[in-house]
């Protein structure tokens, strides 16, 4: 990911150091806590944190502890979706559920929330804590919520979205809503703006994401290819497929959905692709990404307004 | 459980219903929280908290908050601690885990666990705030560090008190130590009493629910008997038992340790008794005990310290 203002690099940088510096005494703990560590994702969250308190130089420890805080909040929430979700692999290497066990999963991942609830605590600013306690039971409403829909034929639209938007939506917009609380504690307007930007960036993140699972490169991912499916999880691809689908093809949509018999993975991107499910999803992704974009460009400090613009356009485009 | 003071049982029934009306605007997540809180456990935690800050009468709103506070969070413990001891039935009725999956119990513990830091900061008690958050911190702690015993052969006394201590030691000492902050913010004295009491009695609770595990009638504790020998988890009566034994009994104990073959529950408890196992572990009960009533005698204000001395008697006689 290509960024306008280099130094966002480096502070990213010390953000992973800050987290990775967290000295556990306990051999186990430590151990789980490098290996969940040592490979780091693509930090957009803390990134949008970081860029939203820019304007606030002088705050720079505080602004690399909120950024560390959120990428603790985003890591406890990946490494318990692992173990709901089964997944062998993530980021390219063994879950934690994979190389020891569920149970590992579930402790270390309450280890690192409530290290996170810690941290954030050292804050002492009111108005962050509660819109990051916030955040985090909403992305657990929002995991429910896709549990509740699990091997349901008539999801809707409206629910896909809302799911989005508690997943993956609501941590976007609480970790720049955060970053511009720090800088411009008064600044509404800026406040307002950042947030929703990042409400609808993160939306669009997890729509984008919902495609490239149905993509025959999802391997690039370093998760397998077609896992919601296999899973049972209706997302934008199939479920475009399924409105646009006659009699025979939706029976053949809803023999596969969640079944553990092996078609051919390239066979049932086909018949998603042929039903419009890929590109009616771009649409929607390209509408959302529409919506980020007319917040970011409200944002009036030009900076801050371009690393966004910058941002939405990886979040499009990326293959991975 | 039989209360001096009869007032507290009124506000315990309102705790619970402060923490059954929380409405939660989705119907599978609704589903599974009032199943959670339908039946309720001892509710010890909120006791001790209610007890602890009963000097500052004033205060009740805030008072029956941080007790619901705290009976949330250790929900939340349990709901994950079922899900990584794989149990069937908790408080004689199906866990979570068991009637529905794995991933709602998960997943409900961390809306639970949320719920409970959103609660908690609108309490707006950074003294508080800091303990409830590193307790929290510290039961994973003792999960994992129990976790990561399972197997070992040579775990020692050490390690188990040290268990006991993060698992649930911790959020007893920290209901009190709250309870206590909230009546009497200044008076260190009335705090450290209160905390270390708890501490030592919550060490005490956990070593006689280990014993509880080696006594026959077992299945009034809502559980399987010999759960935690079948989970190849070392516990007191165990540990004892095997530091007694020859190498013949040695070779016995290690046999059925973590095993899955059916001896009868009988001979196994039997033998335990035999080689001291049970003594021992009463042994140890009563010295926990007896640091806990030191601290309770050291509490000046004689209507708590009466009521505390009477919890460590509760404690101590339980059968269930």
């Amino acid at each position: 990911m290509k960024l306008k203002n280099n130094s966002y690099k480096k502070e990213l940088k010390l953000v992973s150091q800050l987290i990775k510096n967290e000295i556990v005494d306990e051999k186990i703990i430590q151990q789980l806590y490098d290996y969940i560590f040592k490979s780091s994702g693509k930090q957009l969250r803390p990134l949008l944190s970081l860029i939203a308190s820019s304007p606030d130089k002088r705050k720079t420890r505080k602004r690399l502890k909120i950024a560390a805080i959120i990428e603790l909040l985003h890591t406890a929430t990946l490494v318990h979706d692992d173990v709901v979700d089964e997944s062998p692999t993530r980021r390219g290497i063994d879950t934690i559920n994979k190389n020891w066990t569920n149970s590992h999963g579930v402790l270390i991942g309450d280890f690192i929330y409530s290290k996170a609830f810690m941290l954030m605590i050292g804050l002492s600013d009111m108005e962050i804590l509660d819109e990051l306690s916030k955040a985090t039971n909403d992305i657990s409403k929002g995991e429910l919520i896709q549990l509740g829909l699990i091997g349901k034929k008539d999801v809707s639209i409206h629910d896909l979205i809302k799911v989005s938007y508690f997943k993956t939506g609501r941590l976007f917009e609480a970790s720049a809503k955060c970053g511009a609380i720090l800088a411009k504690k008064d600044n509404k307007t800026y406040i307002n703006n950042l947030s929703n930007f990042s409400k609808y960036l993160g939306i669009a993140f997890q729509i984008k994401d919902d495609m490239l699972d149905y993509s025959l490169n999802a391997k690039q991912l370093g998760k397998p290819t077609l896992q919601d499916l296999s899973e049972g999880k209706i997302t934008y691809p199939f479920y475009f497929a399924l409105k646009n689908s006659n009699i025979k093809d939706k029976k053949f949509l809803l023999s596969i959905l969640g079944s553990k018999k092996h078609y051919k993975n390239s066979k049932i991107i086909e018949k998603i692709e042929l039903l419009g499910g890929i590109k009616q999803t771009e649409e929607l992704l390209k509408s959302y990404i529409a919506k980020s974009v007319s917040f970011a460009k409200k944002i009036d400090n030009e900076q801050i307004r371009e690393e966004m613009l910058n941002l939405t356009q990886f979040s499009y485009n990326r293959t991975k």
